[in-house]
Formats: C-alpha cells, sequence, structure tokens
C-alpha cells in the first residue's frame, strides 16, 4: 500500500456523498475552475480517492456555523486516501493535506479526523521513539512495574532551590518518575540552567546512594535552537528525559528535539483540548499520536480514568492503548518498527485508578502520575508511593485492590482517604 | 506592563465568577491540593490574576460536552493576566499557558481566547516581520498598489516543468505574485529543488527582461534543518519568498526559519478551521496572529470576503486590519516595534471583492490572490490581471466599479462574468 488513508466523521447539507467529492478534490488537485493542464492523466495521478462512505444519521440544524445551508444536515463517515506521490513521507506537509482547508470547507457543517492509516514507508523513514518503555527501564537502572510519577506543584512560583527540597522530598518517598509542569519552562524565576542543575544534584545524589535513578522530565519547551542548548545542557547534567509541549513546538520542533536527543522525550499534549473537545471540529487523539511517536515521543500523556478535565473513561482508555499499537499496521509484508510509546495516565489519580489502567493495557509499561494521590496520604508521600506500588502489584496479580489492602496499611489507608472515583469503560 | 493579559469567553455550569478562579489557578500556581510549599509570598508573585468579568447570558444545556454538569450554563467574558516572571518572553511557552491544559477544565462548556494584550517586552525581544509590505515591495523592484496574486493550480499533479510552464503564462498575463498550494511542498512528483530551479529561471529571465521581479512563495514547510537548506537553495536561485504553513511547522518551526531567511516570509494558515470554527472551542485570528508576527511571518493569510470556506465577512474584516495594528498596544512609553504585516486575502475572491478588501484597510498594503477570478476570464489570464488592476485604481481613487468600467473593457467584462457576491460588513 502506498496510499495514506483517513477517515472523517462529517456532517453536510449537500449529502455525505458530494461533501466527500469536494473534500477529496480539495485536499488534492482541486480548484473551482477547471484548468486545461489538469488532464486526465494528472487527475488519474493525484486526485484524492474516496475509499469509503457510511451515512450514520441526520439532523435538521448545522452543528457548526457555515455559508453554506440546507434543509436538513446528513452526517456519516468517510474514507479519503492520497498517493505518497502527492507528498511524500513529510509529516508537516502530510499534516497540512490530513487537518488543512478541508477543515473550513463550507460543504461541511461539522469535520472531525478520525483515524488515519499510513503505509510502513513512514515508520521506515522516521526515527520513532528512541527508548519506548525498555529503553525508560533501562535509563532507571533497570526499573521494574508501572512508573509511579508526579508533577511539580506549584506549577509555576518555586525557584530553583525549593524545586530541588521539594524533589529530595519526592525521591526520598521512593518516587520513579517527575516531571516539571507545562507552565515551568524557563520563566526568570526559575531559569532552566539554575534548575537543572540544583534538582540534578538531588537525582545524582540519590542515584548514587541507592542505584535508582529517578527519572526527571525537565521541560526544555523553547525556541529550536534553545531546546537543543537545553539537551546538551541536560546531558552534561546526567539527566534522562526531556519534557516537550508537542502542540507548542509543532511536529518539526519534536522531531528536531529527536534528531539530537540522547534521552527520553516525554510529550505533552497542553492544549489538547482544542483539538479533542468539541464533537464537530478536531482530530481524535488515535490519529494525532501516530504522527508524534513517528516524530520521535517516547511517553505520550492521555489523561487519566476518572480525570479532572472532560474526557470520558472510554476515550481515555482508547488513547492509551492506541500508543502500545504499532504505527503502521500489520501487514505480513510490514517490516515496518512498531514505535511503541509509553501512555502516561494522570489528572486526578489515586490508588482507585491503578487496576483500571493496568487492565486496560494489560502490562506494566506506562506511567502513573498523581499529585495530591501521592502528596495527601495521610502518612506522607513517602506512604502515598507505597500505597500506588501495593495498587500495582494487586493489579498485577489479579487481586482486588480492597482484598490486598488488608495486608497492606498504606493501600488501606489510601482506599479510606480517597473517594472512589467512578469510571465507565 | 509586565503582565500578559489573555480574554476568553467562556461557559460554565459553576457560575462565570467561579469558573474564572479555577481557570486563574489552573493556568498558574494550580493543583487540587494546596500544599505546604505554596506560601502567600508566592501565590502573590506567580498566581494569574481575573482582570475583569462580564456575565454575557445563560443557556440550558452545555455547549460541549462534560463531566460537569449543571442546571444552566453562564456564559462571559473574563480576562486573565499573568506575570512575565512565569514565562517571560518564550512564544511556545506562552502559548502553553493561554491555550494550554484550561482547554480541558471540566468547569467548562465552552472557552475560546478571545484576544491577548503583550507588553512591549515581546515586541522587542522577537524579531517580526523582516520586511513587512514595504520589504515586499522593495524585494519586487518598486511595485506600487496592492499585489494581485494568484495560486498555481491544480495543487499536486504537476511537475516541475509544467509549474514553471504555468508560472510563464502567469508572469506574461502580468502578474505581481504567485504562491505554491499549501500541498504543493518537496512531494516526489514534484521535488522542491526542482521546481525551484525551473520556476527561478522563469522568474529571473522575466526581470531581466522586464525589471519586474514577480514575487513566488514558494512552499519550504518541511522538518527544521530541510527547511534551511531550503532556504539556502532560495537564496542561491535568487528566491524572494518562502511560504510556511504555520500550523504545520509550529512556533519555533517558524521562528527557525526567520532566524535564516534572507527573504520574504509567507504564512500560510492552512489548518486553520480547527481554530476557528466552533463558537465553542477555539482561538480568534486577532489574538493568535500577533505570535506568528513576532516569530517573524511577514504576510498572513486572512481568508477573502465572501470566500468559498465559512468565515463571516466580518470576521475576515477583521482579521485582516488585525495584522496592520501593533502587536503590543500604542502606550506612549511603547517604543517597541509594530512589527506590521500584509493580509493575504484568497478563496473566491474576484474583481468584485477588490474594492471592499481596499476600503476596509484604507491602504494598498495587500495581497489580493485570484484563481478562477483571473485564469476565467474570457479574454485570458491577461486579461483577468488587468481587470484586477483597473479594480484596484477603481478603489483608490475612490470611483464605483461599474463606473470606471464604462473606460475599461478587462473590466468590464470581468463583472459581466464573475457573479457579483454579497458582502456583509
Amino acid at each position: 500500500m502506498n496510499r495514506v488513508q483517513a477517515t472523517y466523521d462529517i456532517e453536510t447539507p449537500v449529502g455525505v456523498s458530494r461533501a466527500a467529492a469536494v473534500l477529496a478534490g480539495e485536499q488534492s488537485t482541486g480548484t473551482f475552475v477547471r484548468l486545461a493542464a489538469e488532464t486526465d492523466a494528472l487527475r488519474e495521478r493525484s486526485a484524492a480517492r474516496i475509499e469509503n462512505i457510511t451515512i450514520t444519521g441526520t439532523s435538521s440544524k448545522p452543528s457548526l456555523p457555515s455559508r453554506k445551508t440546507g434543509d436538513n444536515f446528513e452526517r456519516g463517515t468517510v474514507t479519503i486516501s492520497w498517493s505518497l506521490d502527492n507528498f511524500g513521507v513529510s509529516l508537516p506537509n502530510l499534516l497540512s493535506t490530513l487537518a488543512g482547508n478541508l477543515f473550513e470547507l463550507a460543504e461541511l457543517s461539522a469535520i472531525r479526523l478520525v483515524d488515519i492509516d499510513l503505509p510502513a514507508d513512514f515508520a521506515k523513514a522516521h526515527p520513532g521513539p528512541q527508548f519506548g518503555a525498555d529503553g525508560t527501564r533501562k535509563l532507571m537502572g533497570g526499573h521494574k512495574g508501572p512508573l509511579i510519577g508526579t508533577i511539580i506543584k506549584p506549577s509555576v512560583g518555586l525557584g530553583p532551590s525549593e524545586t530541588a527540597n521539594l524533589v529530595q522530598s519526592l525521591v526520598d518517598a521512593g518516587i520513579d518518575f517527575i516531571k516539571d509542569d507545562e507552565l515551568q519552562a524557563n520563566g526568570p524565576h526559575c531559569p532552566f540552567a539554575e534548575r537543572l542543575e540544583k534538582v540534578s544534584h538531588v537525582l545524582n545524589r540519590h542515584a548514587d546512594k541507592t542505584g535508582k535513578r529517578v527519572m526527571y522530565a525537565f521541560n526544555i519547551t523553547d525556541e529550536i535552537e534553545q531546546m537543543w542548548r537545553n539537551l546538551d545542557l541536560l546531558e552534561a547534567h546526567g539527566g534522562t528525559c526531556a519534557m516537550v509541549c508537542m502542540a507548542s513546538v509543532g511536529l518539526p520542533g519534536l522531531r528536531a528535539v529527536r534528531d539530537r536527543s540522547k534521552m527520553v522525550i516525554h510529550g505533552h499534549r497542553a492544549g489538547w483540548g482544542l483539538y479533542s473537545r468539541s464533537p464537530d471540529i478536531g482530530i481524535s487523539f488515535t490519529a494525532w499520536q501516530k504522527l508524534w511517536r513517528l516524530a520521535g515521543a517516547d511517553h505520550l500523556h492521555v489523561n487519566g480514568l476518572a480525570n479532572k478535565f472532560t474526557e470520558s473513561d472510554a476515550v481515555v482508555a482508547q488513547s492509551a492503548k492506541s500508543v502500545q499499537l504499532p504505527i503502521c499496521g500489520t501487514d505480513s509484508d510490514n517490516l515496518a518498527p512498531a514505535h511503541l510509546a509509553m501512555p502516561v495516565f494522570s489528572s486526578g489519580q489515586t490508588v482507585w485508578q491503578m487496576d483500571p489502567a493496568r487492565g486496560l493495557l494489560g502490562n506494566d509499561d506506562f506511567i502513573f502520575c498523581a499529585g495530591g494521590g501521592i502528596m495527601s496520604h495521610p502518612k506522607g508521600p513517602g506512604a502515598g508511593v507505597i500505597a500506588l506500588q501495593q495498587a500495582a502489584d494487586a493489579a498485577k496479580n489479579g487481586i482486588a485492590i480492597e482484598t490486598y489492602a488488608a495486608n497492606a496499611p498504606e493501600l488501606k489507608m489510601a482506599l479510606e482517604t480517597f473517594k472512589k472515583p467512578e469510571i465507565t469503560l
């Protein structure tokens, strides 16, 4: 297969079939006047092809405002394909095609990109995650089980020394993974270089003493050359992980980091609401994450079950699973690398979400970030981490968390402290 | 002023005042548990501040699905401010703050970033457009009036020689500006280097013969280092303009181009629908364009009046005007550069839209792109360009287009050929 396929959920006043043709036209040869140069051979070679159309419903009102109107608005799923000849394997140019002008077509009163299917050429041409789950474990000195992680809070306001002090208490508590907040990068009050120096000192001393290298995701998000300088600094300090806010730097930004990085890339999805919140415009995480894994993300945020944000548990489950599936399908001919990444759960997570999170993946290759879920344990953060480790062990061994808690006082206390959330899978 | 201000249109089941506090908290010190380290001094220094709240309405249903619900959903405008201490003048980190996790808050059933107000520090720290309108004119050999432009169509499918042949006929027709399509960058069928070489040959020969250097926006969109190589190639061929699909490369991507570019940067906004189509989630162009001008865009696409897409004429007018206003306000103390850019009108444009387009700006510092509006003139593209020049002259001199047409046969024929669109300003 040398074609890229994309599936859209659309709504239209002109009928789904007609709208699919407009969409395919706009995103390939399309112009509103047929020119002499546009020969049949050219169209055959370059035109986008409609692969499938399924009608799913009709409503009397448009979901999004548009110039074109009608008596009713048909909804459906359409699959379009493009030849690789049009754009090659360039990710930014693929993005311009998959999610470009078509989002503004007047013939559409809703359009979401729900899935993409990429030929093996993409997985072969792009580096993908350099470390993934196995590499992450190795960099930590052979960690087993899910990574129990947390986020430095307050998000902003702490200086470098205050941050390092907090990190000291977290590594003392037995944490596996710590990350900067997405709001904390290189502000005047907590400059990257100084924070890195002070925090690394704590991490390195802890590794020397215990043999355990806690992974800290330093937020390097910035202009391209500044990110490169940040990577050099990170390396000089024995850093193992660079965090990047993906939507803030763009696909070429992440790829530029990947090209110079000798450490894990932790992909933060700040701004994801823009893509995900409306049922009528946007991009599904299933589609979106493929691009970022190709560009090189090792870890990808997927929200958490029963999160404090807006995504349903079903979407979170699908997102988490998606990053552990091969990017370019499973043909027998397909010798392309799978480029698997680690899902990162976060947002309102406590011991209660551990078993369902592990259950949906069926493995331990994930990061489980909790803030209050660790810090607010009545016996302190140390007990908070132990409780999560106990929850992970219970999940791995298929023991009900309440049963396990009978012999695990930290877990028992956590179950009493944190409210059991409703999870709907 | 050393604070960044952002204004959001929000809808919430918890009341606009309460939601504003949640939003400000999430995007600064925010955590769901107050920690010991979070002292009052730290909050005073780092917390986002609510500057203004205006209630605008109430509805019984949420505009976007969310985990949190209620009996009614209050709508309003809130202005939040942050100290520069939190993130400095870094654009990607500013973006993480302005349009990050807050878009996913369960307390909000709608959120759009409608405006931002940046301190002069930003305009001083960032390079902004290198050329703007004056520089664009100079590179063209002193062009007067609006630039009459067109787009190479079919979007994809033409090879390098076919493209060059089309360019030959367009420069012969007297065009000022030509751009690659956003779908055409460096695909296997029309490689960038070969297209550049063949097209440049036509442009350079035309400049030698006529003294007029037609500006061609070559689509350099790609990975960072490939864009740099493209810039070098462009320079070697006497190129004057590089086109970049902004959303496909990210702010640091555009800035990386700006840092190495000796030519005009033409900012294409493919994918803009994602930000603009829903009234309930997104970013206004007024806010968005400030970031891209700071990063270095000289030209910015703003859609066209009576376009074939979805934006209303009022939004198009506001967008076009916004790129000609100083980025950082107009304090008397404010010695920051204004960083003005040229608006690019396109999409379904004909002679009919020239006067209203010029009218809303009050000047000629814009690019007016037409496809069918030039190619479908009954007397051919040459007459199509002349008709648009006549329309521009009529607009500049305040003469009604129909009156002017009495002595301008090309314009007269264009007015008869193209349907007069409805424009609602």
